[in-house]
């Protein structure tokens, strides 16, 4: 899905990912957060892909918001599962969104 | 691959994308401009990858640079048949990275 109704200026989490063989409990996990992440206060939307990278970008009202997230407890103990288990590598990236243009073919199918 | 050599402040594009049935030309014209903005001043990388949605995710040292990227010919031209054929919706946000993190586990295979 993509998130196409939000107002510059917020902020983009970018995390991309190159998973290791071990992904057992992976994807409960990833959709648990999910679920968890839009709970949070401040939290806007998130778009995911993946082939041989993966990439989630979510994002966020502000800085303060994506702190919390970040120091959730749940969400902290599955980052530890990630860097022992799932995540061969990856890159966190935060950002803020200074400008926004957005296209929709509404006479496609 | 993950671009993980980079230091903020630089700028993220990030292009998320819905594609359209008629993808006739679509793969050679996105290659041929990856191959483009490689050889464009302030490119720094990109990231990309595809599910339901496309993400793509390149990187530039300022908004300078980007705004000559979005003004070279080519992709100019490459743009216009996106809209016509490709992108079903498409989302275009540029971001200024304020911080990064990086993990690579060495100890993995």
């Amino acid at each position: 899905m993509i998130v196409d109704h939000l107002k510059p200026p917020y902020y983009a989490v970018i995390f991309t990912t190159v998973m290791s063989d071990d992904t057992g409990g992976y994807i409960e996990t990833a959709e648990k957060m999910e679920v968890l992440a839009k709970k949070q206060k401040g939290y806007l939307g998130i778009e995911s892909a993946r082939k041989e990278v993966g990439i989630t970008v979510s994002y966020w009202q502000n800085l303060d918001d994506i702190a919390v997230w970040k120091n959730n407890i749940e969400h902290a103990e599955a980052r530890i599962l990630g860097r022992k288990k799932w995540y061969k590598k990856y890159q966190l990236r935060i950002c803020k969104v200074e400008r926004e243009y957005g296209f929709d073919n509404l006479t496609s199918n």
